[in-house]
């Protein structure tokens, strides 16, 4: 049994705090525990008090002699790291803290949050927020929150915000049959995080999908790396707030944590497998979709409706959602025809074009045929029904109800989900309720349902190229050479914080990446003898520990066809350097090939503060700096992620063969960029990498320049193993 | 009393298909009109029956002895054409054509269709569909369509599919105080266009805002220039649908319309003053707030929630809709500071930590605070208010519903609006009824709160900024003069579909375009002459009615320096057009100066299918061509409209002074664009205009190539007035 199952399970609980006043959570806490008919032990704990609701009420836990799991702290701040301790002592091992006041507060809050957070190591306690409204076993009746009338079920929802939890709870009450499993109010996570919720719920039998509500995370590649292990076994829909500037403060404010969502943490979760919501109305429907459907295999869907208004917004919505409305097969079409109107659409979307008011069985009969349909992965139903008995006969209500089940038979039978738009669904008929016995969602919104099915396709696309997809996994140090720390040691001994580009470029060439000779020549003999081993025209660059623009130093000579003029710019180049910064210590000059023009792309890496390495992608110039294309993934990245940076930015065209030029050579370009994420793996030293341009030919790439940055000497040694 | 007043307030109305059957819309149609309270005249008409549900049948319109306003026909589309004529004869002078089969089935519908125009023009009867689900005048009790029970108000309903009025009627219903003063299915618009019903509730007193669902448009440009006479008295909330290729696919074959929106017809709809919406969940709430609230003036709101998450969630969606949430002034935030608890958060978002538990009238004192500061130009309330009483004490529920008087008050003496968002919304508390009766909407759904406050804001910009707004009336030919008419006719005369360069770039000069002097030289004598009053080199362009692609054929020489150099490529280029199409006819070289580099941009003109002439902008090269970053109009444009476009490409810094680089002539960009506006405007003969390249420089502009293609002479003189 672990800590958590200790907490969530627990057979008994200490209210510290319990209170006979109607108003604080100390006495709200007991009401709700009984109304939730939970059966295990309740202490309540109150110097000031002998008796709270019948239960006997003691002055401290120690007075308590029988064993607790669980306490649940409702006194103030200032109180609580005695009372872990008093915790600790007790062998309680799991508290809930409710009080705010903690690290969202800065300053002394954050010292306090560090001392409980210490003092409940210290005791082996493990906390439950601070500033949370508690939690939730929806099914043992464990209920610390004072929501009463939890429907239980299989989402386990997970927020930083208790008024998100109740809307969400209000919602699954009000329009769906589902329910929790557990909630959980992480509050300001200051010791369970929310990896080990994920990794609780992901071995939980009674969770089939995990909801989430998140305004800042304390360690990001842990949380994707429990991600990508749970949300192949079960959906995690999850909406994160503070994407603008003032959200970010607003989340701040709220929970403390580092909030700010970016490009990076926006592709990674998805590349984890998490089903991102940006709009709150999505939240339930879409946990109630994934926990109840299979998702859609082939982003193919049918819709099918009675009336051409839905059935055109419907396509129009599923079309920006990336879901694909194939013409359905001739055959399928025929066997449409034959039971529909002569005017009736059959080619998807189906229009049943008034087939359906005498006989709404029809619907039925035509979702067979569509999901028979080898090319249809899925099936979304618009318009009246569940209202054909209210607006048309009343005598069709037993057809309606009969539809429905052979519907939710449908779905069991062909492992094919079908989502349905009702505009009856408020008045609630009995075949609404139907299709959601067989796990059908019914939502009142085409906005909605078109929603859940996208999400429905997005999962099945996820987790059908599930197996290319990188874990997360940083291993420090593993892959480097030792040719290449000796190239940073170096660095680091001679004091500098970064790298030479012969050096840089050294290090990128003993990790496989093309690199052309390259060498340091102290003379200008030394670089006419040099010169002699490259083909083609010759470049001089200055190399200066204190020189870091080089062209800004005049250190940057281009085209050098033969001896004189190699030996004039090698002159040129030490006396504008000497110009330009007298003091400079100049080791020499750098002695490279011309490059050759081609397509200049940049790729750079940096440390993140919430997900550590990740690398970025564009084509260099303006499309980078002024239209901001750029792709990003957290490293490190496969082969997949590799080439899908590639392709994703906008301007990709032009590396495809762009007027009529030939294709260029991707597969070097995305070798070099598993490279830079094997180098920034290797050597934890690294703080930014930086290849800016690299040229890309019809066959190969040259890098032009590149720059690697270091951390300052603790940082890297706090990162290594 | 116009044609529309006739149909819409008719006094009487003969039911052409009237039916004993209870499942036909001739029994239906009568049936609601008594349900519906309609005190006039109602006349059955159908050969076979003698009474229908109490009233007299008739055999045919002509039997009727009492005058007849307008006629329900409900009979198949084959029997339309004569009983049309018919109508005309009874002196009918309004019809609404219930069946389908005309227009969107094609081929013999389409015909019929016209048949049915044509005899209705005839006999000065107006249509309303055919293939509509009716109308109903809901004061008058004239309700045609089968919806029984519509609310009224002050909202006009107009779309183009039966099923979503019977959704946004429902929805009305269950979820607002709002309601409708007109709902008209306007079916396949082969009479009366959506124009003609705008300027008819322009002018009517009972309707404050008009909600739009629409499919199809026939023809653009009449309709913006009626969207832009009313929607400055009345705002117009619209969703177009068929914005996706399966989309237009399915909407074509529900009314049969040009449909498929672009980039054009979004912009040009916003310009228009339309309220455009994607998302079906949008459209009656968007229309309840404009038709009941004031305007946001400054794009300034205020937040104040009862919890962090819903603060900071409204924080991000406001922030996507442009929506500014200023930090609240030191005078405010000390105001607000004294009524709630010291953890509260105070500049904006405002989250009362707890503040209101007790003592939910603090939000109206909030909201005082908050709408007095003069920066605040609307307020967002979000969270549980509504369901103090419910969620901490009966007690509370005289406390919300003084607050919610407050509230009211408040929105009618400031000016300003408040949207409410309830958790407890659906319960239906009175404290939220009372606040719709003072006109504040309470939602659920955050999503559609925020989305409310956007559409108050971008209304409130639409409005301050209106007198800059062209008004889409384009004056064919009235701006040509006599000079560039001639180049168009000498062009025409030789039978040529295009301008030749010189040609095209003449005509810009004529209207005022800073165009270099460019001469034709038929020798080289000519070109060497000629080059003399050039500064700096020269260029050399080949003119051939039947080379187009001038480089192609070797038909182009730059930087030609003397004498020498531009007799020697006169000649090679002469030999080069000979030698790539001996047999064509070569008219000489063109004589220019070369152009000073700078960033090259593009000007294009073309005539759109649904809106007629718009004019294109972009920066030249990949930006356009791969990344698609470009600004669309509908001609004529305004001076604000030409700037607007320039900056609103999202590679816009580059004209703004990129990397260090001087700002470039922005000023004369725009004038060009205003120039192009003009000359397409002068001359219905041109097709299209593309000036590419264009060069931007930090002062003026060289325009370095300009292409005109003309019409089909018939298309254009079909096009003068």
């Amino acid at each position: 049994m672990n800590a958590l199952d200790h907490i969530l399970n627990a057979d008994s609980v200490a209210i510290i705090g319990a209170s006979r006043d109607e108003t604080k959570r100390g006495y709200q806490a007991i009401v709700t525990l009984k109304k939730s008919g939970f059966e295990g032990g309740i202490y309540p704990v109150n110097p000031r008090e002998r008796r709270i609701l019948g239960l006997r009420c003691y002055a401290s836990v120690e007075e308590i002699l029988e064993p607790v799991d669980l306490a649940l702290i409702t006194t103030p701040a200032h109180t609580v790291p005695s009372l872990l301790t008093a915790c600790g002592l007790k062998g309680i091992s799991g508290a809930v803290i409710i009080a705010g006041g903690f690290g969202e507060m800065g300053g002394r809050g954050k010292r306090l949050e560090r001392e409980i957070i210490e003092t409940a190591s210290a005791h082996g306690v493990r906390l439950v927020g601070p500033n949370t409204s508690g939690i939730i076993n929806v099914e043992s009746g464990l209920n610390l929150v004072g929501i009463p009338d939890v429907p239980g079920g299989d989402i386990a929802l997970l927020t930083q915000s208790g008024n998100i939890a109740l809307h969400l709870i209000t919602e699954a009450k009000l329009r769906s049959h589902k329910g929790f499993s557990y909630y959980i109010g992480v509050g300001n996570e200051s010791d369970i995080h929310f990896d080990e919720y994920l990794e609780f719920f992901k071995n939980d039998e009674k969770t089939r999908a995990i909801l989430m509500y998140v305004e800042g995370l304390r360690d990001g590649r842990t949380f994707l790396q429990q991600v990508y292990k749970t949300s192949r076994e079960k959906p995690i829909i999850l909406l994160k707030s503070g994407r603008s500037s003032t959200g970010q403060k607003s989340a701040g404010s709220h929970t403390g944590a580092l909030a700010g969502i970016s490009e990076v943490a926006r592709t990674s979760f998805e590349r984890a497998g998490i089903i991102y919501i940006e709009h709150p109305d999505q939240l339930f429907p879409v946990a109630e979709t994934l926990s109840s459907l299979p998702p859609i295999k082939n982003k193919q869907v049918a819709i099918l409706a009675d009336g051409g208004g839905h059935a055109t917004i419907a396509s129009d919505l599923l079309t920006d959602l990336g879901v694909e409305i194939p013409t359905l097969s001739e055959a399928t079409q025929a066997r449409l025809q034959k039971i529909l109107p002569h005017n009736a659409a059959v080619s998807n979307p189906v229009d049943v074009a008034g087939g359906t008011d005498s006989d709404p069985e029809i619907f039925a009969r035509c979702a067979r045929i569509l999901l028979e349909d080898p090319s249809i992965g899925g099936l979304l139903i618009a318009g009246l029904f569940g209202g054909y008995a209210i607006r048309f006969s009343e005598s069709l209500k037993f057809i309606e109800e009969d539809a429905a089940h052979q519907m939710g038979k449908l779905v069991r039978s062909s492992g094919k989900p079908i989502i349905l738009q009702s505009l009856y669904n408020s008045v609630k008929p009995h075949s609404l309720e139907l299709l959601r016995y067989y796990g059908i969602p019914v939502y009142e919104s085409l906005d909605i349902a078109t929603t859940c099915i996208g999400q429905l396709s997005r999962y099945g696309q996820y987790l059908s190229t599930y197996e290319h997809k990188t874990n997360f996994q940083f291993n420090w140090g593993e892959k480097a050479r030792p040719k290449g720390a000796d190239i940073i040691h170096n660095a680091q001994e001679e004091g500098r914080r970064y790298l030479f580009e012969h050096e840089a470029k050294e290090i990128l060439r003993i990790h496989g990446a093309p690199v052309s000779q390259e060498q340091l020549a102290k003379t200008a003999d030394d670089a006419v003898e040099m010169a002699r081993e490259i083909d083609g025209s010759v470049v001089l660059k200055i190399v200066s520990p204190d020189i870091l623009h080089k062209t800004d130093a005049g250190g940057v000579r281009l085209n050098l066809e033969n001896e004189d003029q190699i030996r004039h710019a090698f002159h040129r180049i030490i006396d504008n350097a000497r110009e330009y910064k007298p003091r400079a210590v100049i080791k020499g000059c750098l002695v490279t090939s011309m490059k050759k023009k081609g397509v200049e792309v940049i790729i750079g890496t940096k440390v993140d503060r919430q997900f550590g390495p990740v690398v970025m992608f564009g084509i260099g110039g303006i499309l980078v700096e002024v239209v901001h294309d750029v792709s990003f993934r957290v490293l490190p990245i496969s082969q997949t992620a590799a080439t899908a940076m590639i392709d994703e930015i906008k301007s990709a065209p032009i590396l495809n063969g762009f007027r009529g030029s030939p294709a260029l050579d991707k597969n070097a370009l995305s070798e070099l960029l598993l490279i830079v994420s094997e180098v920034i793996e290797s050597y934890p030293e690294i703080e930014e990498m930086d290849l800016n341009p690299v040229m890309v030919h019809d066959h190969g790439i040259d890098i032009a320049d590149a720059r690697i940055i270091l951390k300052k000497e603790t940082e890297a040694a706090s990162q290594n193993p």
